[in-house]
């Protein structure tokens, strides 16, 4: 006999799934979901399936969007002649919480990953390079993540875009601002250096 | 312009409301929802509403079921002379995952606080004298969190008892297993001093 109740049991295990959500976690959440009003339930419920109905991917830059093209490709002000190529809609989302670039972005669904079964091919690539083709883009920068895959992603993509003669750029990187010289690793320290500036 | 897609928004929105969710986290966790399959959204979203829906409180100890009667409470084999009062039906959860108490629980669903405007008489407190009038109880566990409330509901649940000659206990306090002397707080090494045994 099990002291739990079976549609306890069931959500717990659904916010499981949940990023960062343990056993003890998911238990609480599936409680506090009990608390809450029938209304509120409802439209907790009808918010999964209408986030996952309505949103889909950009059919220019790959980015997630509920309407025809996203509102960044949407929006007429952005500067049209730079692209950002980022892994995923979060980078998006990370970067325009910024306020600094104006550019477009271009959202490549991954990165290539050996391990992980991710070959270039299943990357959104193809339509980047069309994009650049046509002869508006001046600069793409790459904003992979500094790690393994996001090197070799970086490295693909540039070595695509070479005989189009367009502009490529990776991210800086190096000391984190507010970080301390003292624990931050080696390789970051490395690129640091490189990375230098004259002041 | 927001860089964010609506439904996502409004998801996450949904994720905040969950105890411990913060800002971060519930936009992740909208992420990963549109990275589940349709079907995998959908057994997501109806669990909530059958959680919501088939989920109430058991007539007789107010512990939460999806049955007539909780499983405690139709489980022949448990000891129907001893009763632990409880706030929650988490606690329940926590005592049962121990498998050393065998008898009945009663759920308060709360504790007595002013400021949260909780009153001994919204307690789930008459049925449990109902139960105990009954006269084949013979020993009320009072498993109350050990706080100011959870004291103060102690004690009036204690008072309400002892005109009915049943026996009233309260859980021991102490140092927890695996703590450390030098880290107890003050009003638990008195607890622990105080609730000393003989070896």
């Amino acid at each position: 006999m099990s002291s739990y109740i079976e549609p306890i049991e069931l959500l717990a295990e659904q916010f499981r799934r949940l990023p960062g959500v343990g056993k003890k976690s998911a238990v609480r959440m599936a409680f506090s979901v009990l608390e809450m009003s029938v209304d509120d339930a409802k439209a907790f419920s009808d918010a999964i399936m209408n986030a996952k109905t309505s949103v889909h991917l950009c059919p220019v830059c790959g980015n997630m969007t509920d309407g025809d093209i996203c509102s960044v490709c949407s929006d007429e002000s952005r500067d049209r002649t730079v692209i950002c190529v980022v892994e995923n809609s979060r980078d998006v989302i990370a970067l325009e919480r910024v306020r600094e670039y104006n550019g477009l972005y271009h959202v490549l669904g991954g990165v290539i990953s050996p391990l992980a079964g991710i070959a270039p091919s299943d990357l959104n690539v193809e339509t980047l390079l069309t994009r650049v083709a046509g002869g508006e883009v001046k600069e793409v920068i790459i904003a992979t993540n500094p790690n393994v895959e996001g090197e070799t992603t970086a490295m693909y993509i540039s070595k695509l875009l070479s005989p189009l003669g367009v502009k490529t750029s990776r991210l800086a990187y190096g000391i984190p601002v507010g970080g301390d010289l003292e624990y931050a690793d080696e390789v970051t320290l490395n690129r640091a250096i490189e990375g230098r500036r004259e002041i």
